[in-house]
């Protein structure tokens, strides 16, 4: 059961699903179909009564969970678009939602590859196991490439910056600009890193700090606007970030700040690195003009204080290339000027990768 | 009462103290002696039973409100300057708390003189209470005339962007770069004005939002690290912030992230104002390098995530005078070279304060 107030949209229903039938459930407008399934699924709690599958008691299990129990749901509008594959279609959803990244761009069309080339559904899904445990371990030689091809950029007992996670929470492990980091410290080079907090979602307060702190390099976290500081003291000799995508011209977008980061590295003499796999560079986008930025929920920012207050909260940003000394990938570093040298490593890695 | 673990260090103690009288609490070491003041102060919380003052309950009440209260306390180890004048002593304890700022300088000295002056404590409290009122009348008569001097600098239709608080919850009344962003508000020139959060303390997050929004003046609340972005897009006309202490060469001191701002004001081609009462200028500090740098407490960048984390928290940081378009006073507005104007602007002051 469950009610809204006076309101009891489902009453007392008990149902049953056998294994391996199709139900359907009619009723007119209003006769608490969509309320049912959305129990079911459990975006919605009811207010009395038990719901099982397979023996276990899911009631208050949250939708996620549910979901990953085997549950799955399709919505009455799902606003596809009949013309387009269904690549495109994910692709679309993906992109609205994080409009500067290129990460799961190659391993989406990878996938589709795979899954298209299958006799049947059960091969299908097998290639597709196949493939994401391939596109994992491509990914972690990738950082590992990376971070040897960055630590190769630093002197001796140097202190890095960076900003946001690059580390093994965001990438298949070891990281891009954390995996500078990590390979700085393995060969004796780090002395220390500075972790930004990265506002408003911390994610260099929470994750970079836990993953630098689990692994016993030294660092110490700053507030966000405290970097420009650390440079002008002298106390940081290169700053390291990843990047969401990189333009044909070498323009990175990044979590908002780094353009920051960048301007004041350049005003003080300090290189800025942007570390990332060859899949972030897309020379399909002539500059970073072009790359769309995602204006994300004020409240992120506003739930700190808990005002009511007007607030923009721009997720990424632009960093032109004239303030990247240098861009760090698995197949090289490229230098200015970038529209030579990021093609330069695209076409390297182009019979690798057949 | 009150233990600590098994060690009862006031163990049901009653005790009542007349108006008017001197009482003394004697007893030898470990006595709980002061553990007895601690809980009457508010520094300790008893385990048990009720502490009155004037026929109140203050027994949870904490130190900053039983002190409010009426109830003062001196510390058994003072560390006075025996040679120290009482102005030299309070002086040195106020600048270890906030070593870069400026304000409290000059007041604390007209109080001090005042109070010399006077015949006996109860004139002496008079004339305080007077002096203290001038003050007040000053320092806002001041930044009204920053304000009005700030708002000459800027064309109609311009957008601000702001640092930390700096309006009536920091100085006497109307601010001072919040005094500019009113005044252009009052003359209808402003259309918006960008607040930054400034992380760790939120002083724009939770006081400039809150006075804006008290005044209908329209304002956008965004992280510390989207300033560089919003200055990139074009979306500020102008910077404009506060200065704790100004060095003779224009170089300010002013809240963490000021330095910041500066350097993406200039590489975007936006004038960076500091607008402070001419109090702030010290003749005596030759450059940026000679004002201490208050570190704060690192749990206030830590408290977020409740992590043990290694961080550093420079509460302030020096913008060089390169940086610093204008310097705004109430007695007039300083460019550059500062040795120059700076020191005329102080100059054109001293007959008026006789």
């Amino acid at each position: 059961s469950i009610h809204f107030g006076a309101l009891k949209a489902v009453d007392s229903v008990t149902i049953g699903f056998a294994p391996g039938r199709v139900h359907a459930i009619i009723g007119p407008n209003g006769a608490g179909k969509t309320t049912l399934i959305n129990l079911l699924s459990g975006d919605l709690t009811p207010s009395g009564g038990t719901i099982r599958f397979e023996g276990h008691d899911i009631t208050r299990t949250p939708p996620d969970q549910v979901s990953q129990l085997g549950i799955g749901r399709s919505y009455q509008k799902t606003n596809i678009f009949s013309e387009f594959t269904c690549f495109e279609n994910c692709w679309l959803g993906a992109q609205s939602r994080l409009p500067s990244s290129m990460r799961f761009l190659r391993p989406a069309r990878a996938c589709v590859r795979v899954a298209e080339g299958a006799a049947d559904p059960q091969s299908a899904i097998d290639a597709l196991e196949t493939e994401a445990r391939r596109i994992h371990e491509e990914d972690v030689a990738a950082c590992h490439a990376i971070g040897a091809n960055g630590a190769s950029l630093l002197d001796a007992e140097t202190t890095l910056l960076t900003h946001c996670n690059t580390g093994s929470l965001a990438t298949g492990g070891y990281g891009t600009a954390l995996g500078v980091v990590r390979a700085a410290w393995e060969q004796g080079k780090l002395e220390r890193v500075y972790v930004t907090e990265t506002r408003p979602l911390l994610q260099g307060a929470r994750l970079t700090a836990w993953e630098l702190q689990r692994e016993g390099i030294p660092f110490t976290l700053v507030v966000d606007s405290a970097a420009g500081s650390l440079l002008r003291r002298g106390l940081v000799r290169a700053v390291v970030v990843g990047a969401d995508r990189i333009a044909a011209n070498g323009d990175v977008a990044n979590k908002i700040g780094t353009y920051t980061l960048a301007v004041l590295a350049g005003e003080n003499g300090v290189p800025f690195y942007a570390a990332a796999p060859t899949s972030t560079i897309d020379p399909s986008t002539p500059s970073g003009d072009d790359i769309p930025i995602e204006e994300r929920d004020p409240a992120e920012v506003t739930a700190l204080v808990g005002m009511g207050t007007t607030a923009a909260n721009p997720a990424f940003d632009v960093t032109p290339s004239g303030y990247v000394s240098a861009i760090i990938t698995e197949n090289g570093v490229a230098s200015p000027p970038y529209e030579a040298s990021l093609a330069g490593l695209l076409r390297e890695e182009a019979p690798s990768r057949g």
